[in-house]
Order: C-alpha cells, then sequence, then structure tokens
C-alpha cells in the first residue's frame, strides 16, 4: 500500500512496449531522430498548433530550463510558496537562471491568485536596477494541493503577466491529471488560457523518466538548446525519450491513466470521509487526497504496511498527511487501506 | 553502415529485459530503491572496493558534475584541447562548475603527457587571487582518437597531480571499450593508477542512457547530491538508471559489448591498411578508427548508404574521417563498407 | 533640504586630506601597502581582537562576497524582507553565491526574531538533496527601519544560528549610526555577540566609497579573496580605500559623525512628534526617520526644494516617508524642514 | 625605483583637486549626478559621437562587465593567450558571463592577427548546441606586451568580427598610453575602426580608482545597468568616479600623461639598449619595456632598490623583466636605473 508519491511505482508495460519498438537499428542521436520529429507531431495534434517541443528526463530539469530560457539573471519568477520549484529542487531554478529570485507568495489551495500577483509585483520597482526584475508567473498544474486551476483561472493570470510582460510557466507534472479532471481540452489549459511554456510530465504518469518543455511560441525558445546541452540534458539516445512520450500521447494513454489515478484518489476521498475524526484538506481534484487523520489511525495503517507522507507535525491527537495514487495503484491497496482505516 | 557514432545504435536486448525486471511494483524513488544500492555493490565488485555511485544520464552530465564537485569557481581543469569536455559539450563543465577554466593543452594521439601538465602548470601563480588556480586534471579514456592511456601513463599523470595538489577525473564514455582493450582490471586503471573520479559510460555500450559519476574516495563526493538535484540530474525513477547500470556490469557484458565494437574496429583497419590511398592516424586501441580516405573512396561509401563523419576539410584529394564501431554494428556492414571501399 | 538618503552627501573633509596624505610616492597594489596592513591594526583596536579585513568600494558587494563566502550555492540565507540585501541589490546575493535562496521574513521595526527564524527554518529539510539547505542568518544593523538591534537581540540570534549550524552575518552599512546609538563597543554588538562576518560601512558616514568585510574569524575568509578578485572587487590602487577606512576610525570619526547624523534624526522627530496629522513609525533610534506626513504639507516641503522618498502610496490623505540624516546634513536644513511643515 | 606596474603609483595632484571640488554639497546617487552627466558629454566629446558611459572602479570589473553584456552563458571570447583577462584576473570573465569560454590564440607582440581568429573559428561549430558559440573578440590596447594595434589592425579584426557576427571588445586599461603613441584620434582607433565596447582605463594613469565601459552603439548597453548593480559595482557616490574621469579628459590630461609616461619607456630602452648583454624583446610603443637583462645587472638593480617584475625563469645567464613607467615616476628614477645598469 504505497502512496507515498505517483514516482514510487514503475512505468506502465505499454512504456516497455514502446522502448522496445524503437530500438531497432541506427538512428541519428541528439534528438535529430525520427521518432522526436514524430514526437513533435503527435504534440502538435495534442495541443492544436505546432509547438516548440524539447522532451528531458526530470520535472526539475524542465522546470529550470523552462524557467531560465524565460528569465534573465536579474529577472524574478512569482509563484506560490509551496510550489515545487521552491521548496523541492535545492535551487535548481536559481541555478539555471543564474540566480533570479522566486518571489514566493501565498494562496489558497495551493492557488495564486491575480490579486497576490498585483500586490507581490508592487513590491518591484520596474527598470530600476537596484531591484529583481519580475519576469515570469510559475504555476503548478495540477497543483502541489492537489487541486487544478480552471481555464478562466489561468487566463485571469495570464492577464495580469501580459499586462506586466511577464511569461507564464506551467510547471505540469500532473498535467495529466489536471486535464483528465478539468475534462477541458489540453489548449484550453494552456496556451488558449495564456500559458507561455509548459512543463509536460510523463514520468508520475506511466513513463520511466520523460518529460518535455513546450513552448507554445516557439520563438521563445530560441537559446533553449544550448541550455538544455550545457546542462547535460539533451539525452544522446534521445529517440527513447521521445518514444515514452509518444506512446503516452497515442491513443490518449496519458489522460486514461491520470483518469484512473484520480479515481483512487476520489475513491480514497469518498471512504476517508465518512471514517470518524478524519477531515479531508482542499478538494480533491487530481490524484493526492491531503487529510488529517486520528494519530491512531496512522499507526495502524503503517503497521500494516502503508507508505505515505506526514505533510505537519503532530498536533492534537492527528496529522495531516498526503496520499498519493497512481494509474499503477494496485485497486485492492484502497480498499485495504480503507478497511485499517475503518477499524 | 552507420558509423558516424557508437550513439547512433540502440540498446542490447539485456538492457530492455533488465528494465522490464525492474519495472514491478512501488519502489522508493530518488534512488532510495533496492535497485541502485546493488549497483553500489556491483561496482564495488567491479573496482575491488567501495566506490561512491552516483547513476545519471548523460555522460555530459557526468563529466560536469564530477569536474564541478572537486574544481571550485577560481579553478581551472588542466585537459586536452581535443577533450569532448572541450569540444562537445557547450560549456558544461564552466556551468556546472560556474566559471572555472578549461585550459586546454596539446598531445599526441589525444593523450596528455605530463611534461605538458608541467609546463601548463607553471603558467599559473599558485596561491594567487589574480590567476586561476589548477584544480583538476581530466583525461578521457578510450581518447577522442581512439587511444588508451595504459596504467603507467595514468600513474604518471596522476603523480603530477598529487604533487601539485590536483585531482584526476577521468572522462570514461568509453571506459569499457578501454578496459577491453587494455586488458587489465578496471582498478589497475583507476584508483591504483591514481585516478579520483570517473565518469563512467554505459550508454555508448548497451545502455539507453545511463552513466555513472564514481568517486574512489568517498568523502570527495561531499556536495554531490546536491549538485546532483539542483541540476535536475537526479531521476525520479532511479532504478530504471541503476538496472541498466546492473545490467552492463552482470556477467561482465560491458566488457563483452566493448571487445566486440573494438573487435569490429580492428577489422576495419585491417581492411583499409591494405588499400591504395588509405592512412590510418593513431593506433586503434579502442572503438573508432581515424582514416584518410581518397576522396573517391568517401563519394562512393556515402553513395551506398555509408554514415560517418569528416574529420577534416578535404586536402590534397583526401579527407580525414572518423569511423566509431558499436557491439550493435551488424558484422555484414563492416564486410560490406570494406567491399565498397576496395572497388 | 536633502533627507533623501545619506549617500547623497558628499565626503567628510578629513577624508579628501586621508586620499592626499596617502598620495606619496610608489607602493605595492592590491591591497600589498602599508595602509592596507595599517587599517587591520585600526580595525583589531576597534574591535578588541585580529580580525580578516577586506576593503571593497560598495555595500552591495561587502553584503553579496560576505554572504557568498558563507553560503553554498544549494544555501539558503534567511533574512527580512525588508532587508536591502533583499530589495536594493537586484539579486547581488544571488549572483555572488551562484544561485542561493534568500529566505524572506517578516519581523517589527525591520528586525528577526528567533521564533521567526526557528518557524523558517522547520520548512527546510536539513539534510536532504531536494531542499536548500539554510546556511546564513543575514541582519542589518542599523535596521532599514531605523532601529538597532541590542546586543541580547543579537545573541539570541546568534545561539538559534550555531544551534543549526548557519552562520550570521550584519549589514553593517549603518554600524557606525547604530554603534554610536546603543552605546555599547563595537565588540559587543558583533562577535561578543556571535557575529561571524560584517559588513562594515563607511561610504553613507564620510568617505567617498569605502566599506570593510570583517571575519571575526579569519579562517571563514578562507576563498575571499579569490572571490573578491574574480569579481572585480580589488582594487589596483587599494591604499586609497584603506585611507579613507583608517581616517574614519582614527580618533574615533566614524562615531562622532554618526552621533551627529543621529541627533539630527531625533531633531527631525522631535519637531515633527508635536506637529498635528504626523505620526512617526517605529523607534528612531539610528538617523532615519519614518513618519506619516499628510499630503499638504508633503506638497509644501517638496515645493521648498525638500527632497525625500515616498515610502508608501498615499493612504487617507497622508503618506509615509522616509528621511535621513547625514553627518554632513546642514544643521540649518532640519530648522527650515521644521518650520515648513508647522505651517 | 619603481618600475613593478603603473599602479604603484599614486594619483595625478589635479584628480585629488578634482574629489574636492565634487565633494560640496549633495547630489543624487547612484549615478543621477550631474557630473556623470557631464562625463558622458566629454566622452562624446572625445569620440566625436555620442556614447554609453558607465564609470566602475577597476578594470577588471570593466572587461568583464563589457564581455559579459556581449557574451551569452553559452558564447566563446577569442583572445591571446597572454591576455590580462587570461591570465590576471581570476576568472573574472567566466564569473560574469556565467561561464563562457576565452578561446585563448598566440599572436607575436601581444597582437591578435585575423588569420588566427579565422582558424580558430574553424574549430567552433556554429549553431551546434554541441559547441560554444563564439561570440566575441578581445584585444588590448595597448597589449601586455608594451605593442599597440594600428587603427589598420584593428579594422582588419573588426572585419573578421561582423562577417561571423562577433562583438569587438577593447581592454583599455591603457588606452591613454596607445593613443598618445599612436597618435591617431580615439574614434579612428575605436568606433571608426569597428571596436563595439571599451574598457576605458584611467585608474594606471592618474586616477585613484576610475575606468569606465564604453559601448558605441548604445542598444548594446541594455541590460548592463543590472549587471553593474548586481555585481556591486554601481558606486552610490559615482560621482566621484565620474570626477576623476571628467578629470582625465579635460584638457586632455589623460594624453599628457600617457605621452609622459610612454617617454620614460623610450629614454629606459634608448638607455638599456646599448648595454652589452642586453636584448629589447618587441617594439616600445607604450609605457612598458621587456628587456633581457643580466642576472648580475638584476641583482644590482634590485640591490640599489630598483623594482621590476621578472617575467621569465633565468635562462643562460640573463631573465626577461618587465619595466613599467607612469606618468607618476621621477625623471630621476630613469636616470638612476640606467647608471647603475651600465656599471
Amino acid at each position: 500500500m504505497n502512496f507515498a508519491s505517483d514516482n514510487v511505482w514503475g512505468a506502465a508495460p505499454e512504456m516497455l512496449a514502446a522502448l522496445a519498438a524503437a530500438n531497432g537499428g541506427a538512428m541519428p542521436s541528439y534528438g535529430e531522430d525520427p521518432l522526436t520529429e514524430r514526437l513533435a507531431e503527435e504534440m502538435a495534434r495534442v495541443f492544436e498548433r505546432p509547438v516548440a517541443v524539447f522532451p528531458v528526463i526530470s520535472g526539475t530539469a524542465a522546470n529550470a530550463l523552462a524557467l531560465a530560457t524565460i528569465t534573465p539573471p536579474h529577472g524574478a519568477i512569482l509563484c506560490h510558496e509551496d510550489a515545487h520549484i521552491v521548496t523541492d529542487e535545492c535551487g535548481a531554478p536559481e541555478f539555471f537562471t543564474q540566480g533570479a529570485r522566486l518571489a514566493t507568495l501565498s494562496g489558497h489551495n495551493g492557488k495564486l491568485a491575480p490579486e497576490t500577483i498585483g500586490q507581490a509585483l508592487s513590491r518591484f520597482v520596474i527598470g530600476s536596477a537596484h531591484s529583481s526584475q519580475p519576469a515570469a508567473i510559475s504555476i503548478t498544474q495540477a497543483t502541489e494541493w492537489g487541486t487544478c486551476y480552471r481555464p478562466e483561472e489561468i487566463a485571469a493570470l495570464a492577464a495580469v503577466a501580459r499586462h506586466h510582460g511577464l511569461k507564464l510557466h506551467m510547471d505540469g507534472a500532473r498535467f495529466a491529471n489536471a486535464i483528465a479532471s478539468l475534462g477541458c481540452t489540453p489548449a484550453e489549459a494552456t496556451w488558449k488560457a495564456g500559458v507561455d511554456v509548459l512543463s509536460f510530465g510523463a514520468t508520475k504518469n506511466g513513463a520511466l523518466a520523460a518529460e518535455a518543455v513546450i513552448f507554445f511560441n516557439p520563438q521563445d525558445a530560441h537559446d533553449f538548446e544550448f541550455r538544455r546541452k550545457r546542462s547535460g540534458h539533451l539525452a544522446s539516445k534521445l529517440r527513447f525519450v521521445s518514444a515514452q512520450l509518444i506512446c503516452a500521447l497515442e491513443e490518449n494513454r496519458w489522460l486514461a491513466w491520470a483518469a484512473r489515478a484520480n479515481a483512487f484518489a476520489r475513491a480514497l476521498t469518498g471512504g476517508l470521509r465518512g471514517i470518524d475524526g478524519v477531515e479531508i484538506v482542499c478538494a480533491v481534484e487530481a490524484n493526492a487526497v491531503f487529510a488529517w487523520l486520528p494519530q491512531s489511525m496512522i499507526q495502524r495503517l503503517r503497521a500494516e504496511g502503508a507508505s505515505f507522507y506526514d505533510w505537519s507535525a503532530p498536533a492534537g491527537g492527528r496529522t495531516l498527511v498526503r496520499l498519493v495514487t497512481s494509474f499503477a495503484t494496485p485497486e485492492h491497496d484502497i480498499e485495504r487501506f480503507l478497511e485499517i482505516a475503518c477499524q
């Protein structure tokens, strides 16, 4: 019963088949291969427009490279204080941007509000060499709290961004879960709402190690190739990363997998909600459940082999925990988890 | 007939099997998994001592991370002017070291000589804040010219390094080819000869994307984990990278594959040597052949579908070309290549 | 009537005399001169112990170099959200540290409280490569709000720092004003209270361009010389910077000048406090006064030629303004300012 | 008898007078002052066109900031192997450019030749993400070997630069000595010959600490202000740096001082040339003399108090030394030096 993260699970069997299929014979290396070309076509189909696609192997790389491409060293990136780029990447954005500032903001349910951005911007002196210069807004979709920005919420942030000359980046490590949940198209949740660059995640959703940086305006990507190579993120046999991404997109597997993970999260939520002493935090809109559980229940679950992270220190006999589901979560683990929880 | 590089070929079938075997169930992410632990044991076996092993996915990342860990920003790295870190990594060492200097030196057959190092060191003012401070020597094994350093050659460079307080790094993107060629043990060609840190390559030799940074003195690796994470090179499902490296080491497959590639290079060399107008450059000690070929022969080969890189501009009716072989090179491609060359 | 900043005023006449006196003949460059040696002795006298002293020419350089020396690239620096290093240095700390994080905290009167530090530290995962690693606390003395940390307040922060293995940096751009105000010794306000490294400012207090980075434990400065040179902050004719600092320290001029500036601030405060509609914000403990002034009064003052910065947007018919005094402020400007304010 | 460097001498008396004159009253800080404005006018006069002028306090800062503004992190800067930026700045260009490459080239008399540049460029793969991308050529005027580029030599290098899309930077730490020697106008030796950005030095030639970065195409300077501030090189009381530069330019003092230093170098050369066992190296076109002196002569000179640097190890009973003269060199020191040399 592993609910620690969606990256504790392996890859979908289709992924391994895709790697085997990609393995035949010689192909140009460093992204000049036909699979990487085909990936661009798949992404264009999914996003309903030509896009610049750059496969990489980690979400941290995708985010940091994307942000560095749109933010100068003297720039500032406005983001939620709980954003993965703030709390879990050991300063990767600062490393890749060569020292830009993460301006961290608070917000309900892991989301940024336009007014918060507006207030934050007023702390910078635009055009003054004494002040870091706001250059980008970064949002996470689905958020670190398992919620999803609706397209109109994104559009409202994009309007602020455009008004102030900022680029809008979306950390889509769980973009699939968001799209599966929102019921809108990938286009509606990104460029049609004003997103400039997307970190498209597949690793947490079926792949072994495959993410893509997607620029909706290819000219924004002008020096991306140099940044990717220079940071060691241009895999020589790139075909194997591209093959994973194609596999996810084909037959819309990515959405099916994400929908499955989301359904497990809803099932967990539904089961937990009825139990005495349990309190669900935030709307469960993707594949993560945040819940206050009684200490005794937590001990019982762990004693029976359940894995999950504490998200707070114990307080008043209970602890906030995070439960993450995956396409690969055994259905029976959900049932068993709830069974133990109910005892 | 693809002799452009060893990274144009796919992975060994055993690699795909290893990935499939690694795919079962949940495992801790970010390198806390049992496969990564087992990799450390395999490497200890291969190198006959405990080592600190860090799997990454590209040779550029391995080199840059290794060098950054042993070189301060104000440091200098002495290396061959044709080193991959100089010519093919877009300044990755400078990026990861935060601006250290590559001091490029010449040397026969792609090798550095101790006297060259000595002379180069005399250009720096040790201890003076006006001068970059020599911190490391980096050598490539097998070299970019397809030759191999013998253990005593490495030991001579290591003696200079130790005498001047420098660390010795080995770019082992083709380390397997060197070991298969030299007939010594991995230990003899590394730490026993004075190597401090090795970029151990598997991608060019059977894997999809798997390299490892190996510190022979684990204390040298003190902040490596932060550097790897911060640069986006800590794969979340690291088990899949570790599984590839284990697969290579098990049953000494890495050496068998490399020996096969080396044998192909020798076969190419043998066949070419007898042909009028062909001149082999450098000893062919690994899986690369450098040869001056008549222009007409080059045209004929390419017309028949052979791929390889020019390594010089045309001069006097001939061009220097590089031919790289792989474990996966079809044997019949060698024969066919020589057949066309002879016509 | 210029109250915009203390750096709008020139230098004390004694400074120009000191430069002239330092100008005779040839001296070794780059800090090997006898004046820089003598500066170290003066600082040792002032701080009652040997210290490592490095003259530079700007406060931004002093802060950024000091912080970079004690913070690794993956480190985090805890500081007040209104700190100069956060709001006025265009990301210099990030540039010099190669991308460390400024973790910004709130606090009354521009001061950090130990509990705030404690809470902030709990957001980092110590030892985990996923998280930036807290490395330093930076405080400003006198603060950006014109208040001063008392030695026991500093000691309380230093205790937290030591407990968590952090270094304590003090931005002393207005250190003189603080010492003149607190009535303690420079030693009591720094190393005796646990400060590890001090940016000692003279530019705002009599000098043309002279600051010093002072390490109380010289071993902390191990690579400082390389950082200073590499950033272009080792002036070739360093004697002229050292001469300014010696001039300030000799005969305790620095404290006399600062006391004069402080007295002007108190006089301004005293005069303003009695005026209807004026509200003084924060205790006036150094040479800055923060006051809400009626909009009409502000217009009247500016019409008569007074210079000062707004510190808020207008609200309810009044605006928060900052008034900074200097040793060089003409006494008569204070009187005139208050006269116009009273009208 | 100090011939170690031109920066061992103090400032011209006119400089101290200029500082005193600049010291009256309050002025806006950070370069918004009337003196900095007037400096721009003076520079426009001297260079016969409007230019973007940025005063800083060290030549290392000027060079590194200039180069960083015209070179991306993945760029390469072509320069002489003996250039100050290579040998004496501890990697400042790499620090400010965030890791660009210095591609070091050889050349007679400290000068780069167009053919050398052409050959060096052929080692890069333009447009390929695998290769650092040539972005700038940097030359030193007067060179590190005391020679001067003639305008037509500069124009030939500029033609190569323009043809390959590179910018041309001139390290003019001793620009005054070159102009005084060449007898051309500052414009002819810079923008008229194709120089894009100049590090204009005054510190070695009369000032206390004053250099300027001059962009001949102001749009090239687009983000310079952020780079200067972020690196701590925007002095708060910038008027004092600007005042020094104005003082140098006014009445063409800079050229008179440089001419005096040059004349001393010629006098030294003339005197030494006649002495048995002395060999002058390079044409003496500025204020530095490179000469092989017999070991016994060197000992005699040093015993009598002469200071100068060895520029080689002893070889065959003699050593190459560097003798640098300054406007401030006492005339009598030249005579005495030659007297001792002749004994």
